[in-house]
Protein backbone atom coordinates (compact mmCIF):
# COMPACT_ATOMS: atom_id res chain seq x y z
CA UNK A 1 0.00 0.00 0.00
CA UNK A 2 1.33 3.56 -0.29
CA UNK A 3 0.36 6.44 2.00
CA UNK A 4 0.33 9.92 1.75
CA UNK A 5 0.47 11.35 5.67
CA UNK A 6 -0.15 15.07 5.77
CA UNK A 7 0.79 17.16 9.07
CA UNK A 8 -1.40 20.15 10.01
CA UNK A 9 -0.08 22.83 12.56
CA UNK A 10 -2.19 23.82 14.99
CA UNK A 11 -4.52 27.12 13.31
CA UNK A 12 -4.88 30.40 14.63
CA UNK A 13 -8.60 30.32 14.12
CA UNK A 14 -9.65 26.10 14.75
CA UNK A 15 -13.10 26.53 14.64
CA UNK A 16 -12.46 28.26 10.74
CA UNK A 17 -10.02 25.62 10.90
CA UNK A 18 -12.50 22.40 11.42
CA UNK A 19 -15.16 24.08 9.26
CA UNK A 20 -13.15 24.49 5.96
CA UNK A 21 -11.85 21.12 6.72
CA UNK A 22 -14.53 19.28 7.19
CA UNK A 23 -17.27 21.04 4.85
CA UNK A 24 -15.10 21.40 2.15
CA UNK A 25 -11.54 19.80 2.35
CA UNK A 26 -12.78 16.31 3.37
CA UNK A 27 -15.48 15.67 0.92
CA UNK A 28 -13.10 17.07 -2.14
CA UNK A 29 -10.36 14.35 -0.38
CA UNK A 30 -13.20 11.81 -0.16
CA UNK A 31 -13.79 12.05 -4.21
CA UNK A 32 -9.64 11.14 -5.11
CA UNK A 33 -10.14 7.84 -7.61
CA UNK A 34 -8.29 5.08 -5.82
CA UNK A 35 -8.55 6.06 -2.44
CA UNK A 36 -8.95 3.21 0.05
CA UNK A 37 -8.83 4.17 3.29
CA UNK A 38 -8.80 7.89 4.81
CA UNK A 39 -8.14 8.32 8.56
CA UNK A 40 -7.33 11.32 10.69
CA UNK A 41 -6.93 11.63 14.25
CA UNK A 42 -9.21 11.66 16.98
CA UNK A 43 -8.29 14.54 19.43
CA UNK A 44 -5.09 16.05 20.29
CA UNK A 45 -1.53 14.84 18.91
CA UNK A 46 1.12 14.38 21.20
CA UNK A 47 4.66 15.68 20.01
CA UNK A 48 8.07 15.19 21.90
CA UNK A 49 7.76 19.26 22.66
CA UNK A 50 4.53 18.78 23.92
CA UNK A 51 0.68 19.24 22.83
CA UNK A 52 0.00 21.67 19.91
CA UNK A 53 2.41 22.01 17.60
CA UNK A 54 0.23 19.62 14.85
CA UNK A 55 -3.52 19.76 14.97
CA UNK A 56 -4.67 17.74 12.35
CA UNK A 57 -3.04 14.49 10.42
CA UNK A 58 -4.60 12.99 7.76
CA UNK A 59 -3.62 9.27 6.71
CA UNK A 60 -4.90 8.70 3.06
CA UNK A 61 -4.09 5.32 1.66
CA UNK A 62 -3.80 4.44 -1.86
CA UNK A 63 -2.89 0.42 -3.42
CA UNK A 64 0.54 1.69 -4.93
CA UNK A 65 2.30 4.95 -5.66
CA UNK A 66 1.19 4.95 -8.83
CA UNK A 67 -2.51 4.92 -8.00
CA UNK A 68 -1.62 7.71 -5.73
CA UNK A 69 0.60 9.74 -8.24
CA UNK A 70 -2.33 9.17 -10.59
CA UNK A 71 -4.91 10.47 -8.12
CA UNK A 72 -3.44 13.72 -7.38
CA UNK A 73 -2.61 14.27 -11.32
CA UNK A 74 -6.50 14.13 -11.96
CA UNK A 75 -8.78 16.95 -11.96
CA UNK A 76 -10.47 15.51 -7.94
CA UNK A 77 -6.76 15.62 -7.02
CA UNK A 78 -6.08 18.97 -8.50
CA UNK A 79 -8.87 20.39 -6.55
CA UNK A 80 -8.26 18.68 -3.25
CA UNK A 81 -4.73 20.14 -3.67
CA UNK A 82 -5.13 23.61 -4.43
CA UNK A 83 -8.05 23.77 -1.82
CA UNK A 84 -5.87 22.37 1.03
CA UNK A 85 -3.55 25.73 -0.19
CA UNK A 86 -5.88 27.99 0.88
CA UNK A 87 -6.28 26.71 4.50
CA UNK A 88 -2.16 25.41 4.94
CA UNK A 89 -0.35 27.13 2.44
CA UNK A 90 3.02 25.71 1.64
CA UNK A 91 5.39 27.01 4.29
CA UNK A 92 2.98 27.58 6.73
CA UNK A 93 4.01 24.62 8.27
CA UNK A 94 2.61 21.95 6.53
CA UNK A 95 4.07 18.72 5.80
CA UNK A 96 3.54 16.37 4.04
CA UNK A 97 4.88 12.70 3.57
CA UNK A 98 4.19 10.20 0.14
CA UNK A 99 6.18 6.94 0.57
CA UNK A 100 4.81 3.18 -0.14
CA UNK A 101 4.45 0.94 2.94
CA UNK A 102 5.25 -2.66 4.58
CA UNK A 103 5.06 -4.43 7.24
CA UNK A 104 7.70 -5.50 9.72
CA UNK B 1 -6.62 2.01 17.31
CA UNK B 2 -3.84 4.51 18.59
CA UNK B 3 -0.77 5.44 16.22
CA UNK B 4 2.81 6.55 16.72
CA UNK B 5 4.50 8.15 13.92
CA UNK B 6 8.33 9.00 13.72
CA UNK B 7 9.86 10.28 11.24
CA UNK B 8 13.86 10.16 11.00
CA UNK B 9 16.18 13.25 8.80
CA UNK B 10 18.20 11.01 6.45
CA UNK B 11 21.37 10.34 8.25
CA UNK B 12 24.51 11.60 7.31
CA UNK B 13 25.59 7.87 7.08
CA UNK B 14 22.81 5.50 5.38
CA UNK B 15 24.54 2.17 6.23
CA UNK B 16 25.65 2.85 9.88
CA UNK B 17 21.74 4.23 10.34
CA UNK B 18 20.33 0.73 8.26
CA UNK B 19 22.36 -1.36 10.87
CA UNK B 20 21.54 0.19 13.60
CA UNK B 21 17.54 0.29 13.02
CA UNK B 22 16.96 -3.08 11.43
CA UNK B 23 19.78 -4.98 13.58
CA UNK B 24 19.02 -3.00 16.70
CA UNK B 25 15.99 -0.95 17.21
CA UNK B 26 13.12 -3.04 15.59
CA UNK B 27 14.17 -6.04 17.77
CA UNK B 28 13.70 -3.81 20.90
CA UNK B 29 10.34 -2.07 19.46
CA UNK B 30 8.82 -5.18 18.36
CA UNK B 31 9.04 -6.44 22.16
CA UNK B 32 7.04 -3.49 22.96
CA UNK B 33 4.19 -4.86 24.55
CA UNK B 34 0.39 -4.26 23.09
CA UNK B 35 2.36 -3.40 19.58
CA UNK B 36 -0.16 -4.66 17.24
CA UNK B 37 1.55 -3.59 13.81
CA UNK B 38 4.23 -1.53 13.36
CA UNK B 39 5.06 -0.24 9.59
CA UNK B 40 7.67 0.99 7.69
CA UNK B 41 8.34 2.99 4.40
CA UNK B 42 9.71 0.81 1.64
CA UNK B 43 12.36 3.07 -0.35
CA UNK B 44 11.95 6.69 -0.54
CA UNK B 45 9.96 9.31 1.46
CA UNK B 46 8.65 11.84 -0.89
CA UNK B 47 7.81 15.79 0.35
CA UNK B 48 7.13 18.97 -1.18
CA UNK B 49 10.62 19.73 -0.70
CA UNK B 50 11.59 16.98 -2.84
CA UNK B 51 12.91 14.08 -1.72
CA UNK B 52 16.05 13.36 0.92
CA UNK B 53 14.77 15.00 3.84
CA UNK B 54 13.22 12.04 5.49
CA UNK B 55 14.48 8.83 4.98
CA UNK B 56 12.64 6.77 7.83
CA UNK B 57 9.05 6.51 8.69
CA UNK B 58 7.57 3.94 11.54
CA UNK B 59 4.25 3.55 11.77
CA UNK B 60 3.28 1.47 15.31
CA UNK B 61 -0.22 0.63 16.11
CA UNK B 62 -1.65 0.01 19.73
CA UNK B 63 -5.50 -0.70 20.55
CA UNK B 64 -5.71 2.83 22.57
CA UNK B 65 -3.75 5.83 23.91
CA UNK B 66 -3.83 4.18 27.43
CA UNK B 67 -1.80 0.97 25.66
CA UNK B 68 0.39 3.10 23.91
CA UNK B 69 1.74 5.10 26.81
CA UNK B 70 1.88 1.66 29.08
CA UNK B 71 3.95 0.37 26.35
CA UNK B 72 6.64 3.15 26.48
CA UNK B 73 6.24 3.38 30.59
CA UNK B 74 7.03 -0.87 30.35
CA UNK B 75 10.78 -1.36 30.85
CA UNK B 76 10.43 -2.81 26.97
CA UNK B 77 9.20 0.97 25.86
CA UNK B 78 12.20 2.15 28.22
CA UNK B 79 14.52 0.51 26.35
CA UNK B 80 13.23 1.20 22.77
CA UNK B 81 13.18 5.26 23.37
CA UNK B 82 16.76 4.91 24.98
CA UNK B 83 18.18 3.00 22.22
CA UNK B 84 15.92 5.74 19.46
CA UNK B 85 17.75 8.89 21.58
CA UNK B 86 21.76 7.28 20.42
CA UNK B 87 20.87 6.84 17.05
CA UNK B 88 17.90 9.98 16.54
CA UNK B 89 19.07 12.56 18.80
CA UNK B 90 15.94 14.96 19.97
CA UNK B 91 16.72 17.80 17.86
CA UNK B 92 18.90 16.06 15.48
CA UNK B 93 15.54 16.47 13.23
CA UNK B 94 13.57 13.45 14.47
CA UNK B 95 9.88 13.85 14.50
CA UNK B 96 7.23 11.95 16.74
CA UNK B 97 3.33 12.55 16.40
CA UNK B 98 1.12 10.40 19.09
CA UNK B 99 -3.14 10.45 18.17
CA UNK B 100 -5.81 8.48 18.97
CA UNK B 101 -7.01 7.87 14.84
CA UNK B 102 -10.52 7.68 13.40
CA UNK B 103 -11.70 6.41 9.85
CA UNK B 104 -13.64 8.79 7.98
Amino acid sequence: MARMIVTYPTPQDIEAFDRHYFDIHVPLARKLPGLRKYEINNGPVATPTGPGAVYRIGILHFDDLAALEAAFASPEGQAAAADRRLFAPDGSGFRMYIFDERAL
